[in-house]
């Protein structure tokens, strides 16, 4: 794979996605979803509006067409076809005059930042409103304002998009990235297109684990689908949520409820051994959907792998998390730790030493030197000696890789070694 | 709670207990058990001399009115009346003339302190003898002694202050607190005079456990009382031994013998989120009464809670411990860190969210921002967020504390907050 | 016992077993045993060539009496007489004339130390070689050389030595010394004098555990003894492979498999008293015989303790690590380490308080001061309140030790005081 034309290509379907006004519900979310089945056979859920998912109702749907604040003169000072960063989501429709008075308790904006217009949402509050720029803010001037937003709150539908990759057996490594922001690149666009990658690659290759990945809105996308999957949520062993992989900044891992789960450690080897900076902090039930499976009535071992994570760069859910902040470099990098993680764990068996009585003759099957006395014995040689010692069933190829500082990819070369020459078996 | 306050009323009761002549049994225990119970209804025991308790056996009663040494032109050199330490606490009845030479075999004193007089005792092997100055001792002349003490050493009892504090539950918190000493303030005046006002304080609130406080003689006291109250000891969930707690220096805490009991971490907790200077070190068999309720036939979870500990401050056991020593202010600090740790322990619970799979919408219960974007929760949210993930009947309110590093009175507000929505119910 | 004595007498040994031509099989490695019996009482096994030990079988025999190479002009320029390290181990009889760059291809040499001639073995691949001074080889020109090697590879016998000092149980800790090197000191001859004499010594003493010394051909070696006494390997609790341990460097320890058996606490616990700078590493599964002990199928506690370990001295399988590099001092330390990790393993008992309720009054039995109110317990006090304090049956003197901090042997002479006045009893 050359991960060089994978990052222009991520970084291309982001392009594609970026002008699209998404939000939880609506026709923007599945135009979305649409242009990622150009990738990969995406399969669209849609869950009625009133829908009761455990202790939440899926909302309406909201649809916006346009909207605007036009001064005394007519003009417009604001215009939700310039930035649909300018609506606050879920704005109730609106078309009437209003003192800058009334307008301001609706106008929302960042002053530390002049230029950028804020991301402002009000999912579960009906309300109107605009995000705007502090400079635009400070021009307004006490006069009448025409306030128009061609929005609809209906009944309709939630959509998500979710695709399962049949792997050997039937658990499961989930991949979810929420898909309901509307023109920010990193937050959330860019984990939704190195999920499609990575889901277009698997889907290519020989797996153990099946892999399920789930495109949804936030917070209510993954309580709607865990709430209507119930019965299967049991078979998910592994899981990674992912969203900000496209800025240049280090990788940044938050591990899963369980501290130490094997999605942890594989996580952890693979950024100890990348010789890239990282940083690994523990888990904390604020984030993303993380927070929903692993809620304590599923506790599903589900970390967060992103570069610079929410809420750590300035331009976070802001107009300025935009095509310039992510890299294809970066989405490369992201899509590349995102493979050799999951390689980590769809080859991390456990096997049995066949010969578990002293060590088996290496040298006699070609595996180890004839000519003895050396000072020490080759690389090679020691990943034999140590999957050969730690193969009685307890270990895996990931205990034993971490036990012996080794990395996995040498481990996993002299397990196929050992095992085409009988000397291991698998334990499954 | 006016803490200034309570160090003033603390240090005027140590004022009243300071010339008092205490031992292990006899009447200056007994005077000083009748002070206490103008503060609290404390119920005096009288254990009968002879008496097996253990291995050990429950010593003669001592008395003693007078005693001095006069030289051979009538002179008191040394003079019981002038300070209770010149006793050698237990000393039999003597009168009679001796050679300096015989006498020095009945003198202690401190060369280094040549000022102080040290305190020694005698308990359990028959002596007589005199503490004294270095500077009294050095001006002794080769001439006849007349040795007076007016002493009794004959059966009665031992006696006991204890009083319980009911609470919910029948578990309990066990405070304890040797008072066999004399003119000592630090040690263990201080520690008698903060029980006294801890056990005040708890009898005015509503607790869950109940809260036993014992005013023992050291050793001897704690043992007959696990003697012949061992149908109780089972009860007993967490303990704090306490003394030494009035002078400057910074709290230092001794853990139990388990080293990670809830008591233990309680402490720290509260030691740690204070934002004083603090020392925590292991447990180890010498010490104070902790001793004993940590041997292993009971193994109760008892730690020793002190400022500078006993035999770390050179007035320790002598005549330099006295008024001086001891600070209202550290007095008032030792009482809070007590009250903090009391109500850490009594309040740490676990509870089960009743909501458990996925978050339940604290949005529209108004306990969450219902305005979406924001960059971070606030501390109140997270509080929230972090007792919902892990209240699934595994964790306390102090694991959830301590995992989240929030303190444990926002996480007890969360707590309560959830409770009453419906959103947790109690474990219990 | 006098360990500068013991030094010398050990190096003594050494020196005699020098000059002998040690191998896997052989007369070489008879004649060396039955010097060892001079000491001890080894009992020799021999077990015939062909035999199959788990995945090995028992070699041939190999033998030799002599080998040269002379040049065009009849002279010898590399001469067995002179040092037995100059044939490559296991060589072939070869008589012939061969052109320089045929005798090239089995030539040894060590160009960075120009004046070493290195080890090298082919036990397992038939050949035949010359080892040689990088010196040697750089004064050979061309011409035609006659190669003579009168050696034989026959049917025979691999020879070992045993020795079982009985103690009180059948449990046991083992002590193996692979002892196939030729004329090396360091490797392994430090290790097999200072077994012998360990054994003697052990051999006087009362013991719990009974010692099983080993004398055994490297690899081969252990792998036919474990073949050979399956029955007899759970018996072994402990174990000790012992080799390099007459160089002045410090001690280095290799843990066992298990991380933290018994052994791996004893060793550590007498390194770290020594007050000597020593180094612990974890377990691999290169090295010595403990990798045949510690493979998965028998996964015994066995760790290896030397001083600078195998590859990391220069000398390291040269003819450099000759009589200079052993130093009687070094191996006299040597030998009191593992003595007293022998002692600290042999007298590791769980003991039972028989007066578990509060302390047992110590006083009356004259062991612990009656005079109260001193600073500070005697160190032999602490060490008796510990052991009370922690004998519940969970913990062994080693453990009390190193919770305490208090060294192992006044650990156990607190546990003997207090074992005679019936204040302990033993768990066995």
């Amino acid at each position: 794979m050359d991960y060089k034309t994978v990052g222009h290509d991520i970084y291309r379907l982001i392009e594609s996605l970026y002008p699209i006004c998404r939000s939880i519900t609506g026709d923007g979310f599945r135009t979305s979803m649409q242009i990622l089945q150009k990738d990969i056979p995406l399969e669209l859920h849609e869950i009625s509006s009133g829908t009761q998912v455990f202790d939440w109702v899926v909302p309406k749907e909201w649809n916006i067409r346009d909207a605007y604040i036009k001064n005394s003169r007519g003009e417009k000072v604001v215009d939700f076809q310039n930035s649909n960063l300018h609506i606050l989501n879920y704005s109730l429709p609106v078309n009437r005059k209003v003192k800058l008075a009334e307008l301001k308790e609706h106008l929302f904006s960042i002053p530390e930042h002049e230029d950028w217009i804020p991301y402002r949402t009000s999912y579960y509050k009906e309300n109107w409103g605009f995000c705007i720029t502090q400079k635009t803010l400070n021009n307004l001037n006490e006069e009448e304002y025409e306030v128009f937003i061609d929005s609809s709150l209906e009944d309709g539908h939630l959509t998500y998009g979710e695709f399962l990759i049949k792997g050997e057996i039937e658990d499961e490594f989930l991949i979810s990235c929420h898909s309901c922001h509307p023109s920010l690149c990193n937050d959330n666009l860019s984990g939704m297109a190195v999920a499609t990658y990575l889901a277009k690659h698997l889907s290519q290759k020989k797996l153990r684990y099946s892999y399920r990945f789930l495109f949804i809105p936030g917070t209510i996308g993954s309580i709607t689908w865990l709430s209507l999957n119930e019965n299967k949520i049991s078979r998910i062993k592994h899981g990674l949520v992912i969203a900000c992989v496209g800025d240049p900044g280090k990788m940044y891992y938050k591990r899963t409820r369980h501290g130490d789960a094997e999605i942890d450690r594989a996580v952890s080897h693979v950024l100890k051994h990348s010789g890239d900076e990282y940083e690994i902090v523990e888990f904390s039930p604020y984030g993303y959907d993380e927070r929903q499976y692993s809620s304590p009535g599923f506790n599903l071992a589900v970390g967060n792998l992103s570069r610079t994570p929410h809420g750590r760069f300035p331009e976070y859910h802001t107009s300025a998390d935009n095509l310039d902040l992510v890299k294809p470099d970066s989405l490369a990098d992201s899509f590349s730790k995102y493979t050799e993680i999951i390689n980590v764990v769809d080859n991390n068996k456990k096997y049995i030493n066949t010969n578990p009585k002293g060590e088996p003759q290496l040298g006699k099957r070609g595996l180890y030197s004839t000519m003895g006395g050396r000072k020490d014995a080759s690389n090679y040689e020691m990943s034999l000696l140590w999957v050969l010692n730690m193969s009685d069933g307890q270990n895996s190829l990931l205990d034993i890789s971490e036990r012996s500082g080794i990395s996995f990819s040498s481990i996993i070369d002299a397990a196929n070694a050992l095992y085409e020459y009988g000397l291991l078996i698998d334990l499954q």
